[in-house]
């Protein structure tokens, strides 16, 4: 008896656009009680005004509700990543896992998760946060089966932002807020849930961190971690993918760091180490095993891309994560051939200050 | 007696930052007498709006008058670019001429340029501004020297746009304009110039072009035009860029053309056609070579890149030239290891629908 | 037996946050049975990308379905305008009917509604598009027990747009569409959707109508239409709000014309003729009076507001219909003392070039 | 012995478009030698990235030198204000005044102004620039022959703002900035300007002011100061304007604080003290007498107006500087009777949290 994991990769016409994962499940392709994440790219802003989010999280809520529980519905993490700039193309990841007869042979990929509680108003983007996205991604390495840290190799969390309402909220009940400029506070809940990964797989030691080096000191990060934030949820989300030997199938997954947003070279060898041959740009042959690319992007936070000056941080009219995504995107789509891939904004301790980490999930050649 | 073309590019702090042009005249690296043409990238939005062009424009101006009169500065083709989405740098490209005595040994950059007369605003995105624009690129191939078009890799343009108050005198003449939307007046400027160069080049017959396919039908393109429209101009400005056995020196240029906008492998062969390794991303040493790469970029008309769904076309926020500009700089950027190059949106009929030309302008290795 | 209508203005903290309604419910203030409309201002941007407006719909109707049948739940009228720029306050205005024993003793408010069949593609802002929105704007009538045409106050419509994707379908069945910029199409659905009005209420003769002179010939308006486009529906909905002997109950309505964006006088006679004194701005006792305050804005396209040059059609950045809410917004607070009004963007053909229609429901002092 | 000033508004059709002052000083209405301040409103976004400003202020230093010495043209206190939203309409308000024998009967319009020295980037949003421009303001009221702070009805500040370079310079020597956001240095600047005026006019004690109170305690404002941060300076330009028993001519000025956005009723209150009757909007007779409207605006800290959400600080497509200018331009608009009118953002300790001062420069009856 063992566990085997499926992914799905299915476009998206519109946020709320589920037809493509009800037509797998129609077609047998999905078995809809072993979903246990959904990841989205829809196609808003991605920053504090982006309701395309919510309302495919609604959509896809609905949708679950009409093949389970809703009880079992509210189980499944959905993490909705704002923003497709540029070339990228919203789509929905779907990840299934099943119980098996096979017999596992060697490690395959492996998929956990779990939600946290609540996370109160005034702990966001503090000390508060990191301990319980933490604890949170044990739970879900456990949840997994994954024993090493080292054999995770992508941690994906959604977590809250906060709002005019929510802070005053929490004013109104004696708390202090991290920061009352909303936009920011998104960055400052991405961070807290950064330095938790780091914090659980070892990258970061937990003494390190207090409440001022959130968000500020950018030499502390986890190479795995990718957050989002929503308006649409108060707890977070979190699903560790990495790999088990108590998992069977042929599907894998690797991971690298970009030391900025055009260092695709490590993501080349990744690729290589996955057996795709990867000169130049992925052959069209080679795609069909390229199940998922999932990576996070950032402007540096120095203003500057390999000594050059950009412009991301000082442009009022476009945030500087629409920016970044679009511009991560042409790089990696540039790599792998087409531009179905998952970039997410704001990374935030996830990779080094302007870089961010990489997942690629397989097929095995 | 032979020409020699020198190209220097040099990064800007700001739309009117012509510091480290000074610099580079100041140190004996730019002779003044020699400049023929400089193009900007400049940090506005690149659209109808972008006052950062007018403004580099005026600084550039006021620049050269400190060493030339009035009329020769005048005369230098001033291109200005707006947009430097994603990581692209804002940075300006000086191209010198210098007469020499050394004796041409074979083919080598060569760089003509011309102004057309004014553009009647009726004329705009019209057979008139084709014919009037196809004129232009023969005189300035005469200039430069260059009797076949095949030596020809790059010509660049820039063209006026409409405005509410052109419009309303066009109007109060008697005449109509090609469209009344001031945004989409700077898409059938651009696009009735690259037919232009399309004509001239004998990409496409004269007789295939009608109004009414211009800006519409999308079969016919220049894989050599790039053109920007700007407000501060009501003329074309136009600059040729190719090989040339009158002329001497270290550096060359070649061209390729992308189909879509992560086409980046026909860049690549370009590279290795110039003698770079062009194995994965430029190494660092091979990147000082490299001097200019000059590129378009465009959303594709049907909302899809390589199959699937792109949003662009429908984000109301962002303009769509905007999200490619990122987007295929990305792509370009991490093929040749830094993002201080020239990209530039809206490619109506220069290269085929999505994609575009890039001109990679090289010191012989 | 008569009839009587309510009209409930809500607050809401978001595009899904229906707790307003609901808590109306629970008191007992709304009987949802009675519910025949709903109009949403809502927080998107407005334009073609604006999925907060779906997210709304989705959201009222789920909300319905607690009360009652999903037939009976689809057959109620959503309009969501997209859009609260400025000052202006997210909210819901709920239109409610019901029978009821009192006598009519003079005209009241009388609400009707409709919806019209599926809108061809290809018949989007086409002669076609008025004459179905003509005989829905007279079905309303009927449904509200309106005969004379002059008793109509306000015609709200919502019409659908085009996409890239239905565009693709138009032209793979062999359609044409009346343009390929999906932006452009809002504005045309909204231009027949007017004119359709215009010609049921006899304000504009059906003769004058050409597929050219629809969003083009200026002169053609209704002052009591106000439609909306959005992505989420395929057919238009038609709500007609005037006076009628039949009705009973403590509300009325009139209307105004505004000349251009900021000509509040008209609306300040209105509101004259119904009681409030309104010299300067609306003293806080008269307020409560004010049910709902509904009109149109949108940018003059001559580029001219009395005389003097605004920039709004020239902004790249941000679209002219999110300038014009704003700006008429805040002549429209000015005069009435607060911000939770309704003004929809985009008014071709709904007033004069550059104004607007404005409707008033108050009660009787 | 007198002093006479003169006010003259301007159409203005790009920023750099200085033929309207041009023709007037041809015409003799101007006198370009007594030019001591320009105030321009022009149309970028009014935001870190708007090159509008810039281009302005060169093309009209470019002009003055075409009437006075470099160092004459220096000494005008040139104050651009970026951002027309709405119907708000680009123009010039150029303030001269003129030595004449008229004796003085009475008060009359007075203006003087200075320029702080170089503002040190640490000291930016702290208190060393609220003393740097209270000694500002004072030098000003010299200049103006304003003894008693009673008669200062507005006091226009310039100030600088960080850019990531200039955040660089400052820390490379040691020095820590008060942000290293670079959008909200601009509110910290117009912030710690604002202050300054208010311990100037003995409107906040000096003693109340800390550094942490800056932009971040509200219930400390001037309703005199208007504060508008650009690029391109790195001083203070300070123009104080107010009444004076030692100056002549026709002109005046009054002032009113808007409690919030739509607060039109003291504006009103002001008008009539002027002489304009002010019942509803300012009728067409009336207007020749308003010279010149200027005023502040702002989104409210606490995301409310009059009780109702608003979204503009939730807003990531569009600064809430821009909406607030959009919104209250047209409720100035809608009591004047047009939109030619100085409206700048971001009223930091600029009148109450959401409010704004205002001055109007009129004729006397």
């Amino acid at each position: 008896m063992s566990r085997r994991a499926y992914v799905h990769r299915i476009s998206a016409a519109a946020p709320d656009d589920v037809s493509g994962i009800e037509a797998a499940i129609a077609a047998g392709r999905i078995d809809p009680k072993g979903i246990v994440a959904i990841f989205g790219k829809t196609e808003g802003n991605g920053c504090v005004n982006d309701f395309a989010r919510g309302f495919a999280t609604q959509s896809l809520g609905l949708m679950l509700q009409r093949y389970m529980s809703a009880e079992a519905a509210h189980a499944v993490c959905l993490v909705m990543s704002g923003g497709t700039e540029g070339g990228m193309s919203p789509h929905w990841t779907v990840f299934e896992r099943r119980d098996t007869d096979e017999t596992a042979t060697g490690a395959a990929l492996a998929i956990g998760r779990t939600r946290t509680p609540v996370l109160p108003f005034p702990a966001l983007g503090r000390v508060a946060e990191v301990d319980m996205v933490a604890e949170g991604v044990r739970a879900a390495m456990a949840d997994a089966g994954i024993a090493d840290p080292a054999d995770v190799h992508f941690v994906q969390i959604k977590c809250p932002l906060l709002t005019l309402q929510r802070i005053g909220q929490a004013e109104a009940m004696g708390g202090t807020v991290a920061t009352r400029d909303t936009l920011k506070s998104m960055g400052l809940s991405r961070a807290a849930s950064a330095l938790g990964v780091a914090v659980a797989l070892g990258e970061v030691s937990r003494d390190a961190i207090t409440d001022d080096r959130i968000a500020s000191d950018w030499s502390l990060w986890s190479g795995r971690a990718s957050c989002s934030s929503g308006i649409e949820l108060l707890d977070h989300e979190i699903v560790v993918i990495g790999t088990s030997p108590a998992w069977v199938g042929p599907l894998t997954v690797d991971h690298a760091v970009m030391a900025d947003g055009i260092d695709v070279e490590p993501v080349r060898a990744a690729l290589r180490r996955l057996g795709f041959s990867a000169d130049g740009q992925l052959a069209p042959a080679e795609r069909d095993r390229l199940v998922a690319l999932l990576s996070k992007a950032e402007a540096s936070h120095d203003g500057r891309l390999r000594g050059n000056r950009h412009t991301m941080l000082d442009d009022s009219d476009i945030s500087a994560t629409r920016h970044a995504r679009a511009f991560v995107c042409g790089a990696l789509a540039g790599l792998v051939g087409h531009a179905e891939i998952y970039v997410s904004g704001g990374a935030e301790h996830q990779g080094p200050d302007g870089g961010g980490p990489v997942a690629v999930i397989a097929a095995r050649a």
